[in-house]
C-alpha cells in the first residue's frame, strides 16, 4: 500500500469561469480541453460520441485530505466518508465529470459541464457509452431529494 | 505539460478471476476491494449507494501506450484514437468501472462488474449518482450495435 505511481497530464483545462463560480455554474459552463499536440492522434474518432468522461487532477485542493465531511450544501446532514461523497477533498484528488462534447477543433475539445478550475491538468478522456448508464440506482435521501431526475 | 504527479493507492482489488478471463466475465464478475485500514473512515455512508465508480491503475498494461487502436472485437473497423476507446492501452492507464456495491464488510467492499485484474491498485471510489446518468447519448454505430441498451 505504500507504493506510489506517477502520471503526466495529457492536456489542460481552460475556462473563463473564475474558480469561485465553478460550483454554481457547473451544470452549464463551457471549457476547452487543450490536449498536448503529441497526443492529438489519440482523439481520432472522439467526435462520434456525444458525451465524454473527463478525469482531472484537482491540483488546488489542499492535501492531506480529511476523510469525513458534511455533504456540500447539506449542513444538517451528519458527516460522511469521502468515498461516499463527490467532495474535492479526497486522498487522491481525481475529479470526474461526464461532459457534452460541443466541438472538436484539432487538439482542442470544447465541452460543457466540466466542473474543473482553469489550469486543471487532465489525466484521461474516455467515451461515455451505454455501459456507463444505470437508471435503476439507489442514492441517499439527502442526495436524491436535490437531484432525483435523470437528465438527458 | 511536462509536469508529473504522484498518487498512492487507497486499496487493492482482489478477485479469483484469472486475468485472461476478465474480458469475458466483466459483466458479472465479483471482486473485493480491500481498502487500506487507514482510509476506512472514508467509507462511512457508502452503503447508501447501490452503484459506485471505481478508478484503478491498470498496472500490468505496457507503457508507453500506442495512441491508435482497432476497437476490441471489431477487427473490420478502422483504427481509432485511444481517447475514443476504452482500451487499457492509454497514456495514463486509469481504468473506470461503474460497479454494483454488493456488500460492505468494514474496510472491504464486495462489488460486481469491476473489470480489473487481481492485485490492481485502486485510485479512488466515488458514489454513482443521478448526475452521472445520461440516457440521450450518441455513440458510434459499431459500439451502439453491440451495446444499444440501457441496463438497470
Amino acid at each position: 500500500m505504500s507504493a506510489s505511481y506517477t502520471w503526466s497530464p495529457i492536456g489542460t483545462v481552460h475556462t473563463d469561469v473564475p474558480d469561485e463560480d465553478v460550483p454554481r455554474r457547473r451544470r452549464d459552463m463551457l471549457s476547452t480541453i487543450v490536449v498536448d499536440p503529441r497526443y492529438e492522434p489519440g482523439l481520432a474518432g472522439v467526435e462520434a460520441y456525444s458525451h465524454l468522461i473527463v478525469l482531472f487532477w484537482m491540483h488546488r485542493t489542499p492535501r492531506p485530505a480529511s476523510l469525513v465531511h458534511t455533504p456540500h450544501g447539506e449542513p444538517d446532514q451528519p458527516a460522511r466518508g469521502t468515498f461516499a461523497l463527490r467532495s474535492r477533498n479526497r486522498p487522491n484528488p481525481v475529479g470526474l465529470a461526464v461532459v457534452d462534447l460541443v466541438a472538436r477543433e484539432g487538439s482542442r475539445l470544447i465541452v460543457r459541464r466540466l466542473d474543473a478550475f482553469d489550469g486543471t491538468p487532465v489525466i484521461d478522456i474516455k467515451p461515455y457509452d451505454y455501459y456507463d448508464v444505470f437508471t435503476d440506482i439507489r442514492v441517499p435521501d439527502w442526495s436524491n431529494s436535490a437531484r432525483n431526475r435523470v437528465r438527458t
